[in-house]
């Protein structure tokens, strides 16, 4: 880009990338919620995306850091607790913990994290750094996915419950609670794009910024195809499904 | 240091720091709660710990991100609470608020940070900086001036209250909080660096990360005793008290 756009013309450019680069358009995403998965890649998905889950509290902790203002903090931290848990909400963590029980997955080895794939901790780092080290427009534009995630939560609770007899609908409390959330958050970090991204190296930060962040859940399931469904090339170290 | 210490040599060489180099030892602290500061002196000290306030909460939530435990988080969050409120809490830099207003500074400016000296920004910066930067371990031990802090907490709320007639009870809320709050956060850090400071390098850089903190601390009140006690050498763009 090089002309200055309005708000509402770089609010089109921002949904644009979500509909060429988000990874509902992954064939690991199309495989896992068309049925395609077998048991144990199911697994391995929930696994890794185990460390996703665990870096999103820290990547908004991190942003937390870079927000001078209370009052945006305030606003930020609501994304924290849906993590970490506040009173009687018991968290994202937690609820994805009791998927991963669900799908038979020890509890101790996912939460060491020990056997997710190298690409998912680069990946989960690379974001927590990215929103850390750039100015806090980049960091909250990053977040933007939000803005095209409740159709793919939608997708995996329909797609999961009709094609696996191993996921019922007491495991997919995660992504019923993410349907609720991220539309709330998603309006606070659009808005105050659309209200600061007011120069052309500002508005081109903030493009790249979801570049980047597409790119950061793309990879995970680029690693998840490579090591589990094909050519089937499981990293050493890495969780190896039984049978 | 050259030989490993036990955790309670490490906690009393962490102690002789505070008796050694914290800041209720420097000559702007004996003049404020000893009651030889005029209230201009006060307003600048209030001013400009104004933005340390404000930086505490953000240098809780960089330590939080890179806490990659859930359980810690949980921990440390309390901290972050105190400052920017929960709930019925309104928090420290509320309260902080309360005595700059009672102190007749208006609160637009103080809030807008403009008139505080550049050394005050720099220091809680640094502090913020350490915090993202170094090592979970060093970032908690920076916090252990909390070990010191009641006993000035109680300093200056019997100092002001008895020394200056511009300062009444209603105005020292943060100061009573603390008392509270201080003895409860050391406890958690405390124990932490005790149990995980267990090879030389690891105890000097705990033991560094303290020093560093105690000159952050000193840094701010060399500032305001240069800018407003002597030589009285206002910076360009810092505070101005009336007369």
């Amino acid at each position: 880009m090089t002309d200055l756009l309005s708000p509402d013309q770089l609010e089109d450019a921002l949904r644009t990338i979500g509909v060429e680069r988000y990874h509902n358009l992954h064939p690991f995403h199309k495989m896992l919620h068309g049925g395609q998965c077998n048991k144990g890649q199911v697994q391995a998905w929930a696994l890794n995306r185990y460390y996703y889950q665990c870096g999103i509290p820290r990547k908004d902790c991190a942003l937390m850091a870079n927000m001078e203002q209370k009052e945006m903090r305030l606003e930020w931290r609501q994304r924290y607790f849906d993590h970490d848990g506040l009173g009687e909400d018991e968290g994202g963590i937690e609820r994805w913990l009791k998927l991963t029980d669900a799908l038979g997955l020890d509890r101790d080895y996912v939460m060491s994290t020990e056997g997710i794939l190298p690409a998912t901790r680069h990946a989960v780092e690379a974001y927590i750094h990215f929103v850390r080290d750039k100015p806090l427009l980049d960091g909250i534009a990053s977040s933007l996915t939000e803005l095209f995630a409740p159709a793919i939560h939608k997708e995996r609770i329909s797609g999961m419950l009709v094609n696996y007899d191993f996921v019922d609908d007491s495991m997919l409390g995660y992504f019923r609670e993410r349907l609720n959330q991220a539309p709330r958050d998603v309006e606070f970090a659009l808005s105050y794009v659309r209200r600061h991204a007011v120069t052309v190296p500002q508005q081109r930060a903030v493009l790249n910024a979801l570049y980047f962040k597409t790119d950061v859940l793309w990879a995970q399931l680029d690693a998840l195809y490579l090591a589990y469904v094909e050519p089937d090339m499981i990293p050493p170290g890495a969780y190896i499904p039984a049978g």
